[in-house]
């Protein structure tokens, strides 16, 4: 399959800022070939040409906190504090959760992803079985990961459910499925199954996704449990000490000390800014992650929270966030943040050497956004319309490893209506008598 | 002329919360003139007829404070220090419009905002018969201000300008187009000024638009040049004495002692979350406002700030900064978001005799949803989807004093091609040398 994209306005992050320049970018069995001016005069070597003189090209967003299946849920319980959220609403409906619902949700999550021109993402749930196989049908690039909790007996079917996934879907779908291992927070996963999670980690050589310091609660409860603070407990654990890739979810909470503990982590942050807000959680220290040099990374988390799973939403939170809480307008640029969207991303999901930028050698995960619209001209400063002001239906077109899953909003992997239908009918049932 | 919406779901506000019914809206000379199940056989009476089973009706979004002309502004600086942006780059740059460039600067800030679903809307700037000219053109409707900044000389002329501007558009594109007076805020004008101003808006019947308290530089300069707070400055002017509807935009520094001063005003504040985060201004008490049952209406700013023009985004942001604010995601929830960005913003436009609700005898200003799209499926709240989960470009229709201004995305008043080669063209020339 050879792809030409012709004529684009290529927006690439070149170390420490975002250019622009013009060149026709050639893509063949999933991987970027070239990025020339100069094109050949016979073009009928290309089996697709997409005409981009009017449209910029930029790599495709990452989304490194999510929880795909939970967008069945959404609007179901909003406006709500987090335990009523949690145990009368969220959880019930769960439980009515049949296989075909997982791999449904998990679908109607992708498809809004790619409609929104994120080309990839970290997912953590259960009948992850499911969600691989709806990564695997849709074509989207994914890291995936069997949510750990150890509060009843020894987690030794999940466990072994987390292995088999490693073991059967890494490498899948084109080297598109990447899987983690997912303890799934501090407060849920006592020490010895903790070191247990990380001990089959690395030796499976995967990383570890974890939920950390989400709320305010989750602070105190660790410290009456094991007087220190939840990035204390899994530092002490060995998580940070370089050795181990890790996925951290959320990190609102955490003090300088603590900042101070992920020095020589590998991995970093998945920041959720919509979710933290509508949550009430609080705002996460992204600035001073920056400046410490901890890579942080932008998220959703599942919809159920953040009910939209746009990450150009989220650039505009993550933003207003540091600018609000500093009171300064200064303290964060549009940069930062569309970096954080993108090559962050990549780096974080350990996916960096394939993805997160656009040059030749690199798999092609790139989207097209349209910015000929009212809300997007002028352009005097490109990076900072699409964060400010573009949103996810400006995308345009979406490719993945080389394979068109959207063009010009029409999907070609996906049966929207089939999705919409399926969606609209399961959630009914889903949350019947919750 | 004659319209029919055949069979939508209607989303409207009654009492307390919003209610969805199915029904026919049938709109005469500009009025909804029947809310119905039952349609005559015939319907050849109608001049138009919108197919709209697949779409959900919901009053039109009211921005209560823009400055329209700065969408040529849009992009060109962002990122900086308040005093940098406004010094070094937005007023040297305004200093380089012609009063064609406000036309079509504010054609295309009215271009985002009819697409976005945004039928009416407050606008306080310079050349305003250049505005008032872009409201007329458009059909949207729109209560325009000029800028009224008292520094070097008496105002004589500008205050001319703003009775000129409310004795010559007052009521004209068949009652769309209503006036304010404009203050600019209290650190631009001294008292006698103010009272001036206001006696002047008594008389002539129109409101007063005014910035306050936006920067906590704003609380300090006024404390030291009159010993009290913005609010109290404006207290002892008799502003909130109930005698005059106020329009107060921002209103972010408030101390509870200045929220009792606005107990008995008339008119409301213009909540402008996301200029607010992104300007590192801080976060207006919006919740201790409703609770003191001062109304508050959503705006975005003028784009020179605030970027985009998407009151659903707005939406998002004033739901999240409270929950936010108040670590509590029950302190206020969707409805009272979605009133916000309707009903009240018609009361604090005082129009809304005329709009704000979508019922019989009122003007038909509605806009139409497409809710059959991934990110906004299931369907388990509504009102949870449009303010969380939808954007601007959801919205299919919008219909403003009776008139399609745009039908399934087609605009149908404006040239957005011309309004887009407009722009770019002048943008590009009045940031030159900037």
């Amino acid at each position: 399959m050879k792809i030409l994209i012709k004529d684009p306005l290529i927006l690439d992050f070149k170390e420490e800022k975002f250019v622009t320049y013009r060149a026709h970018i050639m893509i063949e069995n999933g991987t970027i070939s070239d990025i020339t001016n100069d094109l050949p005069e016979d073009l009928s070597g290309f089996d697709e040409i997409i005409q981009a003189s009017q449209l910029v090209a930029l790599p495709g967003l990452i989304n490194t906190h999510n929880h795909s299946p939970m967008s069945l849920l959404r609007s179901f319980s909003d406006d709500l504090r987090l335990m009523e959220w949690l145990d009368k609403k969220m959880l019930p409906a769960e439980e009515n959760m049949t296989q075909e619902d997982i791999y449904w949700g998990s679908l109607l999550g992708i498809t809004e992803m790619i409609k929104s021109g994120t080309t990839a993402y970290a997912d953590m749930y259960i009948h992850i079985d499911q969600i691989a196989q709806a990564v695997y049908d849709s074509g989207i690039r994914a890291s995936l990961t069997r949510g750990l909790v150890f509060l009843e007996d020894d987690g030794g079917q999940r466990l072994k459910e987390s292995v088999d996934l490693v073991q059967s879907w890494s490498g899948k779908g084109d080297g598109r499925i990447t899987t983690m291992m997912g303890p799934h927070a501090p407060y849920t996963c006592p020490p010895e199954n903790l070191k247990e999670v990380m001990e089959i980690a690395k030796e499976l050589g995967v990383p570890i996704h974890i939920h950390l310091a989400e709320t305010h609660e989750e602070v105190e409860k660790i410290n009456k449990r094991y007087g220190k603070s939840p990035t204390e407990y899994l530092a002490d654990l060995g998580l940070f000490d370089g050795e181990h890739h890790a996925l951290l979810a959320h990190a609102v909470h955490l003090d300088e000390q603590d900042i101070a503990l992920l020095k020589n982590m590998k991995g970093g942050i998945a920041h959720n800014p919509y979710s933290n807000m509508k949550l009430g959680c609080g705002i996460a220290p992204v600035s001073k992650f920056i400046e410490k040099g901890i890579l942080v990374g932008l998220g959703t988390d599942g919809a159920g929270s953040a009910t939209s799973l746009d990450l150009f939403k989220e650039m505009k939170m993550a933003s207003g966030l540091q600018k609000l809480e500093h009171l300064d307008p200064a303290i964060i640029d549009a940069h930062a943040i569309l970096q954080m969207a993108t090559v962050n991303g990549a780096k974080i999901l350990g996916i960096d050497d394939q993805v997160g930028r656009i040059e030749k050698g690199k798999k092609a995960d790139i989207i097209l956004v349209n910015v000929n619209q009212p809300h997007l001209v002028p352009h005097h400063d490109l990076v900072s319309l699409l964060v400010y002001s573009a949103f996810g239906q400006d995308v345009d077109t979406t490719i993945v490893n080389g394979k068109i899953l959207m063009k010009h909003r029409q999907l070609l992997t996906i049966d929207e209506e089939k999705v919409l239908y399926e969606a609209q009918r399961r959630a009914k049932r889903i949350v019947e008598g919750v």
